[in-house]
């Protein structure tokens, strides 16, 4: 069960990402690195290190945000591929990447974890990217991905 | 819905990994490389390379079947952390890596994807992994986690 009052990002996902939005169970960050889109959902349950730690409910829900984030950045993207991963070596707070990779990005075809030190966007660079966000989330299966991406891109 | 009759895995997986089991949707194999446990799950379904791909039922039963490997790797091996991923910028096929993951692992804190050629098992090696981890299938939940491990490690 996520408990929004007591709960609080990790120090470094913190100083490294910009909120975006609680879901039901995880809060959205955008990564604050312009060389990918980059979000996380960060289940909002203190001292879960591991999704099979969560209670099958919030599993569950977790797989269904994942889903949902995943539909987001191929709408508004259009990546060659997603890369969705839960390593959490450095921090031990359950976090889960998603990544929207292009075969013409930086890194590809390797993984994005480590691979250069973060390019942070401008204010409105963020804002205008996270407005974006806000919108396809609240506009989601109104008009189907294509006519969605298409009139906020 | 999965069909095993015309599945087959992509030639590089093949060439890299091990099969132990066929599960409900997914194959799982054995990674061959004894630097880490690492396993994966193929989904036995042609030309999907991304989970949300899958129809809602597939990627449910999915779900549940990365959550029993996953369980079945802390079983057997008792990582510090667990590693779960899906890439895929390499093999267009999808498919799910679940890594046992220790602080004093070669890779540690990095992820292993890409990080030094595979170190192939001993035939023996490969043979008596595999037999554990059907075992820890077999007879998952009759003992609980430690039980199971205890007895079989």
């Amino acid at each position: 069960m996520s408990d929004s009052e007591s709960f609080s990002l990790h120090p470094r996902l913190l100083g490294e990402s910009v909120f975006v939005l609680d879901l039901e169970l995880s809060r959205l960050v955008l990564m604050n690195n312009k060389r990918f889109p980059w979000l996380l959902l960060v289940p909002r349950v203190q001292d879960i290190a591991e999704i099979v730690d969560l209670s099958d409910k919030d599993q569950g829900i977790l797989w269904g945000e994942i889903a949902r984030i995943s539909k987001l950045l191929r709408a508004l993207f259009r990546p060659d591929k997603l890369n969705v991963a839960t390593i959490g070596n450095l921090v031990p707070q359950l976090h889960v990447h998603l990544i929207a990779r292009f075969r013409t990005d930086e890194a590809w075809p390797k993984p994005t974890f480590g691979f250069a030190p973060p390019l942070p966007y401008t204010r409105d660079g963020r804002d205008a990217l996270t407005a974006r966000i806000l919108a396809e989330l609240a506009t989601e299966g109104q008009l189907g991905e294509a006519g969605t991406s298409e009139r906020l891109i």
